[in-house]
């Protein structure tokens, strides 16, 4: 499947007392790192939603392994890979590169989800256009 | 093993355009939420640092279950257990209740770790001591 | 006016490689004491967007100053008051105090906004509610 | 003085329930735009660090104008400039730009601060060294 490689500097602002990367913080890189995968695919969420209607992507299952700590200052590089396309869901590798080593990996599993027609605060899994199934699997970049 | 209770208000600031708690704040929480129950078992990090030197707990495994969303101005419970204490990491367990719902839960695997005595910008595994696991056996609060 | 109280615990993940809390974090905490100081006078966000359709508060200028930086796991207070309650614009101060200290102290300019009519990304500002208006001013909470 | 303009992403997570950017989430860029800065004039983080010791920048005064409001998935340009550079303090301006409209503009008034000599939790103001001075004057990038 097609990869995206984004290249990611580090804030100090990201960093706790301990001075490495709070960890929460790699999750929100990796979440911008699928919206930036999908726009690489040209699916920016933009033409999704005038396409499909709102669309989000409510993570259901993460698991996440954190192998070498990085700190400010720091350049780095994110990979996003998707690793399968369901109906209505997705799994999505995120892996935070410090040169040839991955210091964090992410898998993430994400619902296609739409507004429910009954409950406009809920969310409900709709199927995955065969657009962006293509897109997904179209290449590198 | 002893179990704390948190009360945690969901803030408007949490939530993203899809009017849901954004996923990585759960784990902010959930960090917090290890911190508080420390010091309920008497053990809050300044009194840690004092005995035993900078210690830090850097996560290196992570799973998180999302099944329920929430929104700003609820009101719910984070309930900390630790699962398991190793010899130098420990795994603890974050649920994030709605009523009698399990929200969100994530099992965190950490490590009980001090400044490398070659190089302080990094950190090493260090046996945890028994004063700490003793007090994580030690009843609720 | 109406003076509101909140205690707020700081968390070590709102605080940076030097050690005190990343300066943005305070404005968060302001504006989640905001929330709080409305609810204390009988106006939750849901009730007021029940009665009055979607409000949003955006900040159209602020002040900070900073006097006294803090720490991870103290406990302070933030001390929230309405200075002044124009035809569709107010202004709030919150003060965190650590003890009978000011530490940090915001002024916030904010509209009383709802959806643009005609462009529903977009925000215009409407004439705050008389009962807003007697709320903010009614006794202490 | 010389003026660093740095490109920026905003993202789906640093938005609101309202859509738009959650305020305090500028000043993170800001902080951010502001280390650029001095890397931009040959001064990063690590070489300060490494000639002069451990130094922090903590904001004493901030003033913020918020004119425009910006949503997620909008690439907008962060300009920075030092206003005044004072024995032991700095005044520095970061403006949003969306094309030619300042979106968002920043006053921050900066200590130059090292580790107190006798309390290492605290800071203290220090002479900024004329190296840092010059570097500041020097030309644009």
């Amino acid at each position: 499947m097609r990869i995206t490689k984004r290249p990611h500097f580090i804030e100090f602002g990201d960093c706790d007392p301990a001075g490495i990367v709070y960890f929460p913080r790699y999750l929100e890189w990796f979440d911008a790192a699928l919206q930036n995968h999908l726009r690489a695919a040209g699916l920016p969420k933009a033409d999704i939603i005038a396409r499909w209607g709102f669309v989000a992507f409510p993570v259901v299952d993460l698991k996440v392994t954190y192998s070498v700590p990085s700190t400010f200052h720091e350049g780095v590089v994110i990979e996003t890979e998707m690793l399968e396309m369901r109906r209505s869901s997705f799994v999505v590798r995120n892996r935070l590169m410090r040169g040839e080593t991955v210091a964090v990996e992410s898998i993430e599993t994400r619902v296609w989800a739409g507004r429910h027609p009954e409950d406009e605060t809920k969310f409900k899994g709709m199927t995955i256009p065969d657009e962006v199934r293509r897109a997904m699997e179209d290449g590198d970049s």
